[in-house]
């Protein structure tokens, strides 16, 4: 049967996700907790995951922003690095004291006095948790929209198609909080908030993981509700879809021809069988 | 000539915008800065802009959360409300010493030991800057992919197509801090961080305002030279949408057929003039 430019791709992209664990995130494996929901979604003729993350907690540290004159302020920039990054909600509490280094790293300082030069060039900490993303390259305006439609319904409100029918899946439960800086002249990372300001925002991204995976879980359960068991949906996909060459066409007539045969010799046996039982 | 759906919506849409100042949000008026970024779109024959927000810093206290037991974190909830919004650069710098009652509604409390509760039902007081955005509601997806494909090469990273083509031009510079909370006993706003911090939390809104209104500008001009300005595109999009009715046939052959006589008349009496010159 011949393929087409999707299933190729569609193919090329599930040997990619069998073969390797490696993607190009901190953390260079797909998350766990993306597993199901990707492996749903691509059970599903029209449509192949392409890129995901479940959910994640990072604390990072802001590259050297003053590059050709202009200023980026939360970019990575020269020389930025994560602190901390985890996808596991059991990581969150307590991260700050399990720190390797952390008395190298963090000399907070809290009097209202000690903040960073205002010119924009500060280096920031910045504490970020950002919720599950998901990219689906769907076959055609039809499925990507189905898709699309279902993640809104889930409360995934910035969700939207793009090039190629690929369908990006997103949600706005993010926490974006400057919490240190980097004092230039030392290198040392100074805290901007007290200590249990960040245990504070550590309780907030630890009901985020959770509201996060529930919000999986309920866009989980539709999509296999509303996408996948559906079968009238997926029959009339199916059916328009199947564009057959010429080659596809001999080779059915020929099966049929083949089928028939078959049907017409049992057929006869069956009489010869019958006409010797009576 | 007959005018379609996307037509009349359309036509709708920039009569409600030109009629009246109002719409939903707590401003209640359509923002300066995006009126010359909808006017370009709305020039164009397959686009028309539904809802725009310039940019914003807003200061929000969370309403009741616990609601049927269930707890939303960041939500509007009972009681919610804006301490502060503004979209203008110009008053984010000292907007807490601007606020009225200032001093009955914040009470600073700096030291480390204060913080709310961890059971999740805190109302939090959040610090927020949300940056442009803009939906636009499209003709077809050949003209809804025009645009997504513009927004995206502006930087506009997280924008999308959605249902009926309306595209959703969305950018992620956002600041999403919580700076205090709301004690249930007293009903006093106690702050969670130093006041120098909520002064650099203002130099970065500062700077992201700046930076939105130049990303604002680039788009528009990219727009402008892309979409507005390519005849090309713009004359095969304009060919392919005009549906002749039957009625616009006969109109448009009749004033063929009038336009031909004219000519043969113009001609003839041409010849005359020229038959009696020579």
């Amino acid at each position: 049967m011949g393929q087409n430019a999707f299933d190729q791709k569609k193919n090329a992209i599930l040997e990619e996700i069998n073969s390797t664990d490696l993607d190009l995130s901190p953390k260079g494996t797909i998350d766990e907790l993306c597993l199901p929901i990707m492996k749903l979604i691509n059970s599903h003729r029209d449509m192949v995951t392409t890129s995901s993350c479940s959910g994640r907690l990072s604390v990072f540290v802001e590259g050297n922003k003053v590059h050709n004159k202009t200023v980026k302020v939360g970019g990575k920039g020269d020389g930025g690095k994560w602190l901390f990054v985890t996808h596991n909600q059991d990581e969150v509490l307590g991260w700050l004291n399990n720190l390797e280094n952390k008395n190298t790293y963090f000399q907070p300082i809290l009097t209202p006095n000690s903040t960073p030069g205002s010119d924009g060039s500060t280096r920031l900490i910045l504490y970020k948790y950002e919720p599950f993303i998901l990219h689906v390259k769907c076959r055609d305006l039809e499925s990507a929209s189905a898709l699309y439609n279902v993640a809104m319904s889930c409360g995934f409100r910035e969700s939207g198609i793009g090039s190629n029918f690929i369908v990006a899946i997103r949600i706005n439960i993010k926490l974006d909080v400057p919490i240190g800086y980097v004092d230039e002249t030392t290198d040392a990372y100074n805290l901007l908030v007290p200590l249990t300001y960040i245990e504070l925002l550590d309780q907030l991204t630890f009901v985020k993981f959770e509201d996060n995976a529930k919000k999986i879980q309920y866009l989980y359960n539709k999509i296999e509700n509303e996408i996948i068991n559906h079968p009238i949906q997926n029959v009339a996909t199916t059916q328009k879809k199947e564009v057959e060459t010429k080659e596809d066409r001999r080779i059915r007539k020929r099966k049929e021809g083949l089928e028939r045969q078959r049907r017409a010799l049992e057929e006869k046996l069956l009489k010869q069988d019958t006409a010797n039982i009576v």
